[in-house]
């Protein structure tokens, strides 16, 4: 099973952005994944990562739930 | 650092509960919680565990947000 992990800056104040991609993806992909967490963060950070590798950062990304939607795809397992 | 998982049941719609419950822990703790992942599952499944330790069921407890927060506490690290 497919394991995603939302880091995000808590100081930044980017709860909100890190909840609302992690339910897209809840929302889109339910039981095909495993589970999807949130890891608290700092200095700007907010990445996401799939069964350890990253698919999407905010330093080199633009922020559109869709376009994460999309990088997480592939790993899923049928 | 301290790891909370809240397992739903997929199939019973209880996502926006877990999603809640955790906005919950992570508004008020922040960085004290290392993480929080939303785990999926069914059979109507809706606990919560911090360390692996299960602290709250929806079998055996009241759905209160507040009383999560009462049980996870105890928990954090300084």
């Amino acid at each position: 099973m497919t394991a995603v992990e939302i880091e995000y800056c808590v100081p930044c104040g980017f709860l909100d952005r890190a909840e609302s991609v992690q339910h897209h993806l809840l929302q889109q992909f339910g039981q095909q994944l495993e589970r999807v967490a949130l890891v608290t963060g700092d200095d700007g950070v907010f990445t996401v990562s799939v069964d350890g590798e990253r698919v999407w950062d905010k330093t080199e990304d633009e922020f559109d739930p869709d376009l994460i939607l999309r990088r997480v795809r592939p790993h899923l397992r049928p």
